[in-house]
């Protein structure tokens, strides 16, 4: 059979046809016209898979379910963006009731950072195991959460705020109101903060080098490479970012213990430089040395992870 | 149906045989004698159940299962106790093996934590929603996460070590080799650390009068005593430990958004005194306010949570 993904973004909505080992058929992007009343934007989503299919030229009966990954608060029972913040008319949207009247097919709707643990649990970093958690390093840190092959939200589907889980308490202003969570210390937002003032207090740090003196040009990478070039305050700032992001994915640990721990975004482009400091926190601070246990890995599907585990949702619903 | 179980102590081993409701039809506790040989230990659980069910009276047939919570790292799946360092010649104890040959009945093992919280969500505090975490404050923090009514406890079973997440880096030093642990600034043992060195500090605190003036017999209640007496040092200590519980409290909401979240142990003697400050935090510092979904409770069963948890591990594994 073959899996029908949609990820809605900010800007885009991205469609694809998906097999049952994961391998995307064939994709096509849109833009999202967040701006627009919400049944414009989901008869948009449901007009992409018609059109995929027509492409693809597959039988409309191969076709087995569609799957989507929202952002924003979902009621994945009743197939409902309760609330996306990201556009104009999305709340208590009935996705699954709209979709359906065009698609006539299952349709299954979860949240986009859900979709992407799932994807990557099954066909990337996490290789098919059943028990995989990934956090996400970017803007926010977001967490998703597979438990036994399912996406695990909480009793609610509002769950596993990974990010929103304080590591020092009193500590550093987050956006949801608290002080000190971890998204607050470990997301890409957080290393080119500390890094900007760490550059305003030293005008000889070349993390004004490598941002061509512009700092709010400065990225994560940017960090690595100028500590990569020996200078002290890069370093630091490095060093501080890894310290606090294997705090909480040892916390992360304890607490899911899952066969496969992973991470995504950008910063883990890294590679090894981010992963072999964190490999050495987490085998010497994760509960009775059971590090060795679990399988701990960058994401590897990138920005497909949404649209294959929204298609996904398809097939572990079967 | 009934159903028995076992709560294995340091101290005693505790068996019953429990309703299908709950309720606790017969009980009796024996000496565990840990110091010795396994299979001895094992075979007195197994006579234990054999005794009870002769003194009910019952018919042996009527008696579905027969689950024992132990401490220690347990393998449900095989019915062994990995590691238990109370006793001494716990290590690879096949406790199915051992009790099913004298008792031909199925046999379910599970650690002490994780069936104290089942015991909790079906019949004490949770009232039998599926989704509950409850939280011990006790000599540790110990932590027992039930997830769509079965326990959760990650994938090798040594997860849920919810009282080992860092909230204060480089805070407190902890058991597990950690800084900072929940466990550290929430457990019974921490409220007492902390009041006697604030005792010590200060001479005229009433947390000397409280204790009788032997600072190594002072307990929490007696903490809670002092500070209702108006002595500043024993409000400080009290105010402290209502802070990191609610912030830890707030982190384990946040990532597992349990219908039902349960505080066990000595200290929740103190009912709305503890209970309602911490309301108070939760309110304000749950993700996206969403703590008024959530029931906040002490844990109801006290003692009989593990046993009563035991035996009901036969019944949600029919």
């Amino acid at each position: 059979m073959i899996y029908a993904g949609i990820d809605l973004g900010g800007t885009t909505i991205k469609g694809a046809l998906v097999s049952e080992n994961g391998e995307i058929l064939i994709q096509k992007a849109i833009p999202t016209g967040g701006e627009r009343p919400h049944v414009e934007v989901v008869t948009d989503m449901a007009n992409l898979i018609l059109e995929l299919m027509s492409t693809y030229g597959c039988d409309p009966e191969e076709v087995a379910a569609v799957g989507v990954g929202s952002p924003g608060s979902i009621d994945p029972e009743n197939g409902v963006v309760v609330e996306a913040n990201n556009f104009a008319d999305f709340r208590n949207v009935p996705v699954r009731e709209i979709m359906y009247g065009i698609l006539d097919k299952p349709i299954y709707v979860d949240n986009d950072a859900n979709v992407a643990a799932l994807g990557e649990s099954m066909f990337g970093a996490g290789e098919g195991q059943k028990n995989c958690v990934l956090c996400t390093l970017g803007t926010g840190l977001g967490g998703g959460v597979v438990i036994d092959g399912k996406i695990f939200s909480g009793a609610y589907h509002g769950g596993t705020e990974l990010g929103h889980t304080v590591i020092v308490a009193d500590g550093e202003q987050c956006t949801c109101g608290r002080k000190g969570c971890w998204e607050a210390y470990s997301s890409a937002t957080a290393i080119i903060r500390e890094a900007r003032t760490a550059a305003e207090a030293d005008p000889e740090s070349k993390i004004h080098e490598v941002c061509g003196g512009d700092l709010s040009k400065l990225n994560a990478k940017m960090v690595f490479d100028a500590a990569d070039m020996g200078d002290a305050s890069a370093i630091r700032v490095k060093d501080d970012y890894i310290k606090y992001l294997g705090l909480g994915l040892t916390n992360m640990i304890n607490i899911f213990q899952p066969e496969v721990m992973m991470i995504g975004g950008g910063v883990c482009a890294q590679g090894e430089k981010l992963l072999s400091p964190l490999r050495k926190i987490l085998e010497r601070e994760v509960f009775a040395g059971q590090f060795y246990k679990i399988k701990f890995r960058t994401a590897t599907l990138g920005n497909d992870a949404g649209v294959i585990g929204a298609a996904m949702l398809g097939k572990i619903n079967e």
